[in-house]
């Protein structure tokens, strides 16, 4: 073997080299406050990188960012993984303690803050690591005051030269690390190394090139997932390597978002739906109707109801599903046009589209029998089990929890699925989820999806009660348009079951009226609340 | 470490599963000849693999494979690394010598031979490796008769199941070896690991999505890049990756060729300029304008000539260049629009997509000064070095050879260009084909493309020629399209040369018309020849 010849590493700054050097014109906006191109973005980033090394922080030590979707939380997402140090995306949803509790799971020698958390960080000084070390910010640059004694993050990167040397980072080292608790549990910890981010990136880019999104280089993307949220589903990666214009809302407020879109062009974004449920249902969105019928939209997180997929569509957004896991990256199937459904009619084409997709390239992706393992036939219900290139290895420190993730090397996600004659995925179900009646499940995102049909009902969500006879029954919560009568409901969904669309016994037996739905902290429809509600009423 | 994780491979096999999942309807097309849909390819493919194991090929063994661009081809680029062999790509437009050569020098166990070259190998015998066995095929499936034992291809495929356990092959194992001599020397081996061709793979299918190609999986591929040299550019491979129907035309003749992209819908191919030129001056060529219309076509192996470029162009032919070596897997750079260029005019556009372009995500290029390794500054000229995740690690056994192409962590192209204000690459010179004179390098590919732009020249080459007052002068060899005197050829260079685009010290000191150009084995024109026409008359 030459010693001169140079293995190459698939680490997150050939990320960052390769769109600099190919779009250093292409930009990086940040609400009305600033923008950068890739390349003042990347000597930015190399700024910041000299600095964290300046201060002290080392190779493996992980860093905690508590922040909005901000140009700031961009240039974490680089700068600490490229020195080896480890990305914590702190969950700032989470109760404070939950909070303490992550980061010190994560044992963060560091966290990087925005001013208005300050207060809180000052508030859980006493629960947090022994020595850790505080870096805050503030949008207009000034010192931000506090009782703690803090590392100014401006500062880091003005007073600092670009990092040139290389930093022998290995692309197996740990890159960033988060925390999940699905909609029910503690907190789990899944951490990802370079590689598997700079395949997810690389393939997720790949996919979107695919009709019907048929992203290239000149679209603009604004994602509307937190920058928490399992890497933003990856997009701050994906933008510098599909070389794409990114536009970064800060903190959620739906009205600036839409102006933001209008005024910055954007043409794309991903999010869950009750995100894009609150932009349509937005009192400023009939403003912006030429902006919609530009816009190409991936739902994921939870299952995309077919109401609301036929309302954007009307709107003229082109919108498909998609699937993954905080285990998985997370981008595992989006609704491309395989070969099976491309030369077929435009409904096919749609209702395949808004499934939870197929699978993006190099994901193997099995509906297997939960109980024995052996693969399902097309059409029949199982569990989703996964291979990829970037899926988690384990969870942080806690072996009994993996040993239930990982069985036979496959990732088992406790999701009940079908795959349809096409080759899409249909999910029917969390496992957990699950509504078991009279021996039988009830899927209910089959469910929620029939009443989401209904022309009176914005949003829908079907939980299970336990049932002296059939062990349990269904319960819908509806968050209704217009006044809607439970016997409106019912009879439509009658209707439904005549049609063989859904089956007559799965037809709830309570629906209950509510005026919004429980989020969770990532903006999911927080079952578990719901299911607390029908123990009380 | 929990021991069911599943550390996924980046293996060939990866490709052909996704592929054939996503794409299970997408076409392989073997001229009239043979049609496989991915699901009947990968299930044929996965038969031989089972068969060449029941032959008792055995992990490591190098099976070498002549043949032209066919189905059978095809199969070989999967069913081989899949088992943990190595395909050797022979090179058959060598000497028999040479190709014996070749060979011995692999150490190939088995021989994949189409009948027409049966009675080649029937006269090698005597100096090919003791052992060797013989695998044989016809296109009408028929046994091959043959004076040596063989064992025929087509009943591996048929009397086989397809394999499905897995086959534990490394992501770092050897996947596919050849030879390259340039246009000069003594063939060298070159190799390359699984790792590679998936990662040039997945970055050649994610560029081909970028302006002004824009390919999406609605395309149609004919690759007139022989299968035998690098991989077919990658090809084969990234047909599965990106989900496009594939066309393979077996061995070049251009009048069918013609009429294959017709029929097939063919909308972009790959080639080196030659084999462009070829088809466009064929006699058929006006009965396929409407083809022409449709087409993408990217050019490499040697410089795009201007002139052709715009004869392409008038035809409605999008063109572009690209850049790499067989070294380099070989993709290392293609002319998509980069954002430095893609609101300028039409015009620089288009002499920005006919350069060796800019580069392919993942890819970082240099330009350096030969003797100290610095890099040189936007517009000067210098050796090309480059990184990538796909090049090749050493010369296969020639330790002496690698020490020249790997120094200080980077490949050493022996290519000499600059880099454009927009990041476009502009190969000058290889470096052995550079023609110094007085002290100074006269770029003979810019001087080449000059006398392309003159309205009666077809096909142009410039070598340098002993002077014993400057050490060397250029002579221009020229492919007249119609009558012209070397005075019409010289006042052209002159207009140019006051115009400031080529200097008036490198106009040609001598004009030889010839009638058509001599190629190398892969089509590209041999400057090795010209230069040896130039002593003798």
């Amino acid at each position: 073997m030459n010693s001169e010849y140079y293995e190459y590493q698939l680490t997150i700054d050939k990320i960052l080299d390769s769109g600099s050097r190919s779009f250093p014109d292409r930009e990086i906006v940040y609400r009305d406050i600033r923008r950068y191109t890739f390349r003042s973005f990347a000597n930015s980033v190399k700024r910041l990188a000299n600095g964290l090394r300046k201060i002290g922080v080392k190779r493996g030590e992980k860093i905690g960012v508590i922040d909005w979707d901000t140009d700031v939380y961009m240039h974490n997402y680089y700068a600490i993984p490229m020195i080896g140090s480890v990305l914590h995306t702190v969950n700032i949803r989470y109760p404070l303690e939950l909070i303490a509790k992550t980061i010190l799971h994560a044992e963060d020698k560091y966290l990087i803050v925005r001013d208005e958390f300050m207060p809180l960080i000052e508030k859980a000084k006493g629960i947090m690591p022994v020595g850790m070390k505080v870096i805050s910010y503030s949008d207009s640059k000034e010192k931000v005051r506090s009782s703690l004694d803090t590392i100014d993050f401006w500062e880091l990167i003005e007073s600092n030269e670009p990092l040139e040397e290389e930093t022998n980072v290995n692309e197996n080292d740990m890159a960033t690390i988060f925390y999940t608790s699905g909609t029910t549990g503690e907190p789990k910890g899944v951490w990802f190394n370079h590689r598997k981010i700079v395949l997810h990136a690389i393939s997720v880019s790949l996919v979107g090139a695919r009709p019907p999104l048929s992203l290239t280089s000149n679209d603009v993307y604004m994602i509307l997932v937190p920058m928490f949220h399992v890497h933003a589903w990856g997009y701050p990666y994906v933008a510098l390597m599909a070389g794409v214009k990114y536009v970064l809302p800060g903190k959620y407020d739906y009205s600036f978002i839409l102006s933001l879109m209008d005024k910055e062009g954007v043409t794309y974004s991903a999010m869950v739906p009750t995100i894009l449920y609150l932009l349509l249902t937005n009192p400023d969105a009939p403003r912006y109707l030429h902006v919609f019928k530009r816009w190409k939209v991936t739902i994921g997180g939870s299952a995309l109801p077919e109401g609301l997929a036929k309302k954007a569509k009307e709107l003229g957004i082109t919108v498909i599903g998609g699937y993954g896991l905080s285990e998985t990256c997370p981008v595992l199937s989006v609704g491309y046009y395989n070969s099976a459904i491309e030369r077929l009619d435009d409904n096919t084409k749609f209702m395949a589209q808004i499934t939870a997709g197929a699978p993006i390239p190099l994901v193997q992706i099995k509906i297997v029998d939960p109980a024995t393992g052996k693969e399902k036939e097309t059409g029949k219900i199982g569990e989703i089990v996964v291979r990829a290139p970037w899926l988690t290895q384990e969870y942080y420190k806690d072996p009994e929890k993996t040993k239930a993730l990982w069985k036979g090397g496959w990732l088992h996600t406790g999701d009940l699925a079908y795959m349809d004659q096409y080759g899409y995925i249909h999910i029917v179900d969390r496992e957990k989820d699950a509504i078991k009646s009279g021996g039988e499940f009830i899927p209910s995102l089959l469910l929620e999806n029939a009443i989401s049909l209904h022309p009176k009902v914005s949003q829908v969500a079907v939980v299970g009660i336990k049932d002296e006879k059939w062990g349990e029954r269904p319960a819908a919560f509806i968050v209704p348009k217009e006044q809607v009568s439970e016997e409106e409901i019912r009879q439509f969904l009658l209707k439904l079951a005549d049609e063989g669309k859904i089956q007559k016994w799965w037809i709830p037996d309570r629906f209950i009226f509510i005026s919004s739905m429980p989020l969770t902290s990532t903006n999911k429809i927080d079952k578990k609340v719901l299911r607390d509600m029908t123990q009380t009423k």
